[in-house]
């Protein structure tokens, strides 16, 4: 299977999407973020677990186009609630126009997203709206505890497991799992496809918290250390914080809201310091390898042939820059 | 038929809404705006026009609090953008909590709205989530007009009367549709009541404007004059503009952008003088009874006998405070 094909597709549905057009202050912010592209993994991830019951696709790219829509209106609402100036290396919509724009306009999306739905046949359709809006709820839930946990002191590592679960890794579950209920899938396997999707979900932005610090800075695309110098609360300082001995609790908390930029080199320095003596990376790749291990486990299960799940496996493993 | 047993069972199954539980920040400030009350006469309305077809509305009930429910996360999203201090006499959200947590509570009962909705008949759920999405889209639109109109010079009385038909009435004409549709009302019948609802909401509307001005303080509860103290762009304000002769123009542009308090009072004789001068009251009123007018007419060609429109009929006169 070719998943530049399926891209191909899909970037031709999402081009053609009508949103609306007067007033335009309320229909340009939405083709403005949606034009901003992105790497379009959700709706990709419906197409590809279609794919495994059905070659043809066609039914399964608006609903498949209406996730990476809803994925936007929550980037939307995020990027105001986490005053965000840039996304994709854009300015977001509330800099560019401003934060009544974006709510507004995230909200007409919220909408759009249900309404390109409603094409799904009537014996499914219930089903999936309700599946939809449960995840939609879990997002929304997920962005309210990644909010707390900026304002709380103590935040345990499950509750950040179950915050990026939430706020991440259930829309890519349900976006397999959708692809596989719009394509008659038997239920076992659209809820081991949800539970892989939610799997890849969690190991993929635990990856992204390990990058943060130990990614090559060319091909992350980041600054290394962001997560270091805004002091958040990812997997790896949480472990940190919870194994730390009193010298190094002190050293985090002597470098907490330090955001000096003459000082910021040291900063990341002196917190990876404490990562290395802690063995924080090998024990972040540990976490990641269990996610990841489950959600194959979950896709072993999925009673198709095996060669029918040879791209999303590909896709998973690139997702992780992985071999195997 | 009686309105007073019907809300009852409305506020029943208002009270027992369930619309999740952690984290509290995300849910409280839900079962916050809820319980501030309101007409709640929107789901009235979903319940009376079902009841005009069959006396057991007991599968309308869940739908129809859905339209408070959407009706109400309007009122949160609206209030952070129109910076309002106050929802029915108590603070509002954004005020209570902050903007984040209005904004994001705001999106998670737009996804309970559609969630409630989910328990209509497969055969009429496209359908139905179709209108819904069509009216909620128009709600947004008709609010981002408004917005716009404040910082434009020039607004048409056409213009005008397109924004509250979009921020206002069509919520209420879908409530209506709604109710019959799921009664198993025919088309036609389904579409007359939309407008029946529709020309009431633009007529409620006009009628909130006239009363901003020549309502009885006592009765009306608003303190007089408060659209001419904030230069709101009104009906009244948007004919004056349209009929007004130089030296009356000249009083109006005189008068907008004065907030000193010490002067409101004057402002608003003076401008209350320009309308009498006019004959803006009149004018409002012929309107008025235009849209209501043209409300009676739909609701009379409803193909069900007279004596099933008598307390939908009688709710349109009480809104409209008028004998017939």
């Amino acid at each position: 299977m070719d998943i530049t094909q399926l891209s191909t597709q899909l970037n031709q549905t999402l081009n053609t999407l009508r949103y609306g057009e007067q007033p335009a202050e309320l229909y340009e912010p939405i083709r403005y973020i949606m034009s901003l592209g992105g790497k379009r993994i959700r709706p990709l991830l419906v197409l590809l677990a279609a794919k495994m019951y059905d070659d043809d696709v066609e039914n399964v790219l608006l609903p498949a186009a209406a996730v990476e829509v809803f994925h936007n209106f929550t980037l939307m609402h995020d990027d105001i609630m986490d005053k965000a100036p840039l996304r994709r290396g854009n300015p977001t919509v509330h800099e560019k126009w401003d934060a009544n724009t974006a709510i507004l306009s995230g909200d007409v999306m919220l909408v759009r997203a249900y309404e390109m739905m409603l094409g799904i046949a009537p014996d499914k359709l219930g089903k999936v709206l309700q599946l939809f809006s449960k995840t939609a709820a879990e997002v929304c839930e997920g962005q309210q505890l990644d909010m707390n946990f900026e304002r709380r002191q103590q935040v345990s590592i499950e509750e950040y497991i179950q915050m990026i679960t939430l706020k991440t890794a259930v829309l890519l579950g349900f976006s397999l799992e959708l692809g596989a209920i719009l394509q008659g899938a038997p239920d076992s396997d659209a809820e081991h496809l949800k539970q892989f999707g939610d799997n890849v979900g969690i190991a993929f932005q635990l990856r992204d918290d390990l990058l943060d610090v130990y990614g090559d800075k060319d091909k992350f695309g980041k600054q290394v250390g962001g997560d270091i110098l805004s002091d958040k609360k990812t997997f790896l300082m949480l472990t940190a914080l919870e194994q730390a001995n009193n010298e190094q609790l002190q050293t985090i908390l002597d470098w907490r809201d330090k955001t000096d930029a003459d000082t910021a080199e040291e900063k990341v320095q002196a917190i990876t310091a404490v990562y290395d003596q802690l063995n924080i990376r090998k024990q972040t790749e540990q976490q990641i390898d269990y996610y990841f291990q489950q959600a194959l486990y979950h896709l072993e299960a999925v009673q198709v042939p095996i060669e029918r799940k040879a791209t999303i496996h590909g896709l998973a493993l690139q997702l992780m820059e992985r071999d195997s």
